[in-house]
């Protein structure tokens, strides 16, 4: 078969980058794939594990010859790369990216190019590892995860297939979604949660005799606050580009927990075992649902 | 070697007392290990196994006949317990409990006894599991866990090294501990994460349209809510039992909380960083600390 885009160019290339490379290497769907990234060790090491064909010296250079760029920079340096695009890339480049917020991908797509390009397919794969790093790369980590795809009006529908078929040789399940709520719906599952696991691990570690009390941690702990050990300059970026979804969600869940604090006040056990029962039974069927993703 | 005690009792045998009973088979700690449980299953099924040797036929009889008695039973659960034994117990038997609050149980105590028997060493094994119930019980639960006994000033130091001993050969480090700072430190590791857990995904599910927004939650999100699949019924009776350690904890986070939100909704990304990158440095010496007790 012959592939469907020329020379695929990853700008960043990180856990994600480099496992998509991963997983399209043999599939035939570009037919080089190049990368950008201001470490050089991570081009040296992508180039030796084979994830890429060439790396080009500048970033000009390696946009000027791109057909496919797959733009993976932490979220508030997209804007950036969408200048260095509009400067020098070929005219029908087609555009995606992996950033968490969809809604500042957009905005700084308007500021960039006066519009937001029909080419330019706004992407976010949910997926990623406790590890980062193009080092962590691997071909399945996007095998039965969602990739959501955020299309504008204005998208053209062939740049929207390609991409479309892009993560689908990944082994992902591809949905599409309104910008606005993709925001919405990653703040709750994943803006949210990230921002408590690092209040309450900050709020700990600010205790006097603050070792002794991780001492006393059991595993739960561990759990619940593993997504405090995520990268600080990822996770600053999203909570920024994400601000207004992410004060709904805090705000909803301070209400939340309002209630619950003012139950446990006044010894109202019947309100907590509600609050409790109802969480315990919806994480019992978000697992159900997760196995019968992975059965499939 | 003779047993350092004639007949041990469990009263309430679920994860912690079955693994408890596994733990010490073969030790020869006890001469006789005997259980009380309200559903008949559960026994049946410890007896199956060799958990324990006999499970009489009341609550009464079970207590009048043990030398030592270990509470399992649901916090709030404790005191009807302990009245049972003042009611029916030996004189110098000996008692230890493995409730996860201990103002509780002291409370609890010098209600059904008049004042804290000196005999009574007050206990939390730090372990737990996904799983809870008798059928989950492993013999090497509490290897290279704290457990924290919380002995006061009455304590009979031959009771106290009596419990000690029998925790040690578990495998288990045991820490002792004030009960006013053991319940502050495990509302802050434990029981505060657990309320954060249940009160984020109660929130979720109550929104429209719950279940898309589930199915974009990615492995963060089920490791940061793994503990709100927790009992409802033993969480609901810790958040009542640590009531004022519980809303300390609660509030010091909140304020955390409070100081991230005003970041977010100021955009002050240097704040978030700082706030971000300590958990994030805490999180890895925790990490580290754990590595280290789990070579030893």
């Amino acid at each position: 078969m012959s592939a469907r885009v020329g020379t695929l160019l990853f700008v960043g290339l990180g856990l994600i980058g480099g496992s998509l490379a991963a997983a399209l290497r043999g599939t035939g769907f570009a037919a080089r794939m190049t990368a950008f990234n201001r470490n050089r060790a991570t081009l040296d090491f992508a180039l030796g594990a084979g994830l890429i064909d060439a790396a080009p010296a500048s970033l000009e250079e390696a946009i000027a010859e791109a057909d496919l760029i797959v733009v993976g920079v932490p979220t508030l340096s997209v804007g950036r790369i969408f200048a260095a695009i509009r400067a020098h890339a070929r005219p029908d480049v087609l555009i995606t990216d992996v950033a968490s917020v969809k809604g500042s991908v957009v905005a700084a797509a308007r500021e960039a190019f006066g519009a937001v390009p029909p080419r330019l397919i706004p992407g976010h794969p949910i997926a990623g590892a406790e590890k980062s790093g193009v080092e962590a790369a691997r071909a399945d980590l996007f095998v039965r995860h969602r990739v959501i795809l955020t299309p504008l009006p204005e998208s053209d529908p062939e740049a929207l297939a390609t991409i479309d078929a892009m993560w689908r040789l990944t082994g992902a399940e591809v949905v599409r979604m309104d910008v606005a709520a993709h925001d919405r719906v990653l703040a709750m599952t994943s803006h949210l949660p990230h921002l408590l696991a690092f209040a309450l691990v900050d709020s700990l570690a600010r205790q006097p005799a603050s070792e002794e009390i991780f001492r006393c941690a059991a595993g739960g702990f561990r759990d619940f606050t593993r997504i405090a050990s995520s990268d600080v300059v990822m996770w600053r970026d999203i909570a920024l580009a994400n601000r207004d979804a992410l004060l709904g969600a805090l705000d909803g869940f301070t209400q939340t927990l309002d209630a619950v604090r003012a139950a446990v006040a006044s010894g109202d056990g019947e309100e907590l075992e509600q609050v409790f029962g109802r969480a315990r039974a919806a994480r019992e069927r978000y697992l159900r649902w997760l196995e019968r993703g992975e059965s499939r």
